[in-house]
């Protein structure tokens, strides 16, 4: 039986209850364990962010003269035919992030048929337990890029961590792409010399729209069935937050000075359908969770606030 | 050999000389025939559609003390490596239609394996030839439904009209539902009294957030696979467009004198968020065109000018 203690509690307990729904690996101790330490991880990760981003925020509001902001909660459960767990979403709307989400969520239950066979260790017991944290920030200024970061760890018959983070810039973007990369290859090589060329291809391939030949932006890391040694796993996750925290806190603080025209604004809001076609066309986790009754606010959360389309 | 003498020409000779790309029926006189009706039908019903628009629009901008404005148009041509073709785009953006598009094309090919089964008579022989209208308005005001209109001719081993037209109003939801569905019974009804319910049921069906459980918009009529006799069926096709023309010229008439708040002009572009995630989810023309190297102007022609999330 899975307990947890945190004041924010993500209310899994209506998944343990339903056993059928979980996966072999949790009746084992050590696994409990794991998923235990996974979800207080993402939970706390989650309240860095929230932090961090309230200070930015508001440190800008107070410069300009604007009202202090606050981050809304909205707290989720689900309870369906097929899939058990919640989470909670953080949603700021300011002045200096126009729009930052920060989710957190633990489901448990079957994979739908068409599902299980594209998903290591389901195709044959399609039940599943996911944990994880998911962060899109849309800034308000266009020389700031959006900002996307998640983490999750997953046991169906196997177990394994999957993850990453990218930048979406509108300008300076050769210096933007230079300037992350160089940091992304520093972090990564202090865990594996390997995962730095594999995780930034990876994140190449993926945040890439297909129907206009270009990337979504100027990639980062991504990484899937992380499972080599689960420490080790956990370790480097870990450090995937801390490392995109310092890294987004810093491009933030010095960007956020320059003021913008109207055009370059225009610009953004342009920029920003093809995040929007991306999400809706290509992006696995936003099509699957809106196709297979997921929490709407919560997958949309990505959505920038303003678009534009040509 | 298709000839085509109109002055604004679809150029799909090409595709005529790529004999193996037509669909067999097509080598036959009277299928040649009954491409060329229908593309220069469609090529007829798209001149009014935009001279209608373009009269309304810059009456309204006369009205007002604007300036005129007009249509650009793009022509495309492809040939790829298991498509011919070619089409037109015009776009008008205004001040009472903030963005609307008219596209005709007609293009010849291979379906992809993963697809053919899904389209009748081209499982074996995955050919085809597809000509046909496409229009979607987004207006600035937020008391005129945005517009969807198309017609096909679609030929594999079987030959087809597909079509409709659907509404999606902001505000006054009930009354434009109830107004435009009596004027669609009543048109259907001019040719077959089963039309009206059958259709009017699969646009419902059709035009569906699965992911809200809540319609795109108030409805209208979707048809497919409309092969009972080819004049009759040409015929609603034909009728289709004129209704539809003439019924929107009306609604953009009498609501286009109505002035709005910023609080109104908001919930339109709010609302408009769903348009964008009905068609990049689920539409079927726009994801399979996307996803199979359509051109992207032209279809993401439907999207909104502006929208906005919550």
């Amino acid at each position: 039986m899975l307990l947890i203690r945190c004041k924010e509690l993500i209310i899994i307990q209506a998944n343990f209850m339903k056993k059928k729904y979980l996966p072999l690996l949790l009746t084992k101790e050590i696994w409990i364990k794991r998923s235990q330490i996974s979800e207080k991880w993402f939970e706390s990760l989650k309240n860095s962010f929230c932090a961090e981003f309230l200070k930015l925020e508001n440190n800008f509001n107070t410069e300009k003269g604007y009202k202090s902001v606050f981050f809304k909660k909205k707290k989720w459960n689900k309870e369906g035919s097929r899939e058990f767990g919640g989470g909670i979403s953080s949603i700021l709307k300011g002045n200096l992030f126009e729009k930052v989400g920060v989710n957190i969520s633990t489901v448990s239950g079957k994979f739908p048929d068409d599902f299980k066979s594209k998903i290591k260790g389901a195709n044959k017991d399609p039940r599943f337990y996911a944990t994880g944290i998911s962060i899109v920030a849309h800034m308000k200024s266009p020389f700031i890029p959006a900002a996307h970061f998640n983490s999750r760890f997953i046991i169906t018959k196997n177990a394994w961590f999957g993850g990453g983070c990218d930048l979406t810039p509108t300008y300076d973007i050769n210096n933007v792409r230079k300037n992350f990369h160089k940091n992304l290859k520093e972090f990564c090589d202090t865990y594996n010399s390997n995962y730095y060329d594999v995780y930034s291809e990876m994140c190449k391939n993926y945040f890439y729209l297909k129907h206009r030949n270009e990337e979504r932006g100027v990639g980062g890391i991504f990484f899937d069935y992380l499972q080599s040694n689960w420490e080790q796993d956990f370790s480097f996750v870990r450090g995937s937050g801390l490392f995109f925290l310092n890294y987004l806190k810093d491009i933030i603080k010095k960007r956020s000075t320059k003021s913008w025209t109207k055009h370059q604004r225009k610009k953004l809001l342009l920029k920003r359908s093809k995040y929007v076609e991306f999400n809706l066309l290509y992006d696995k986790g936003t099509t699957f969770g809106l196709k297979t009754g997921g929490n709407v606010d919560a997958i949309l959360m990505s959505m920038p606030p303003k678009v534009l389309w040509n």
